[in-house]
């Protein structure tokens, strides 16, 4: 008997791996049309046809809801699969994973969670779990390659700031030129800026 | 009379100079605080000590009163004063326009305003004129200068990114480290990335 409640309770309070999908992609394209402070329940309940009480039953809340569709973000290619035999050319199919459409969601993404995961500890710790440390992992093999070949130097200082160059050509991008950033932008950045930087020879 | 009337007028729908200022830095602490969408139209009458009808009256409704305020910003110390004789000497300086506790102002607003400019053309146009073009008219001086002195080529593609490399170091420092741009990273930033980057010899 016991063991049949517990089936009736997770039942009860599971939805199916697809509807979770689903409603995660929903509140993503949600936090990109409107940030995270505009994002209410009710608008997600509207756009994925459930009630808020599912919502908040299953979730509890914002907050939880918005960290877990964060962290349900796909990763790209995996890394390990990088391997072309030079920094440039590593650098440059890092940058290929992601067409301009994934790039421009991504871009939108991080605008509308930045001021939100400032005030909000969970969010800044699924931010940085799902979305940058996975990118960070990936650069810091190809880096470590490019040192093991002597492309670049093992005390470079530059090799500390890759993502800070990558996330500046990135978010800079919409600032200033008002585009989305593309793959012909960000391999024209890596070869202007990027690469000269940590290939740079002791000064 | 007709005169009478107009200076009456004047004075019913105007205020001072002082209390302007005092409005629209209480306009920008807020915005660094919770974000555009989160700061209404009450937070400022309440934080200010006026009624919601004389702002109504005066600046016409949040996005307005939003970019009037961002206009309002004081710009740094002039460009044309920075003049050191060496690119790194005038980044530098450029760098140490701002304490440590103003480039945090600066971050929390950019990052207050990230999400709201991209659905608002007229607060991006002021965040534009007022923030970042009149950075990069200093960085285009500093950067004609090196040019003239032969430390930078003319050709050198990284010059177009220049603000896109400053602005990745002050955006990212935050959202990658958890911490505030500091003087102390920037310069870092400058001698690691910025200037390989500029001074990098013909490939």
């Amino acid at each position: 008997m016991s063991g049949m409640t517990e089936v009736a309770t997770a039942r009860r309070s599971r939805i199916t791996p697809e509807r979770e999908a689903e409603l995660y992609e929903a509140v993503l394209d949600l936090l990109r049309e409107v940030g995270y402070d505009a994002l209410t329940m009710d608008a997600v309940a509207a756009r994925t046809k459930s009630s808020k009480a599912t919502l908040y039953r299953q979730w509890g809340g914002k907050a939880e809801l918005v960290a877990k569709a964060v962290r349900y973000q796909k990763p790209g290619a995996a890394i390990d699969e990088t391997d072309t035999g030079s920094l440039r050319g590593d650098l440059h199919a890092l940058t290929m994973r992601s067409d301009d459409c994934e790039m421009e969601q991504s871009s939108a993404l991080m605008r509308g969670l930045a001021m939100a995961i400032h005030g909000n500890p969970d969010l800044l710790r699924a931010f940085k779990e799902h979305l940058i440390e996975p990118e960070m992992a990936g650069f810091r093999q190809v880096l470590q390659r490019a040192i093991d070949r002597g492309e670049v130097r093992a005390d470079n200082p530059a090799i500390d700031f890759v993502m800070h160059m990558m996330i500046g050509g990135f978010a800079a991008r919409s600032l200033i030129d008002e585009q989305p950033p593309t793959q012909t932008f960000l391999l024209s950045y890596i070869d202007a800026v990027v690469l000269p930087a940590l290939c740079a020879p002791a000064s």
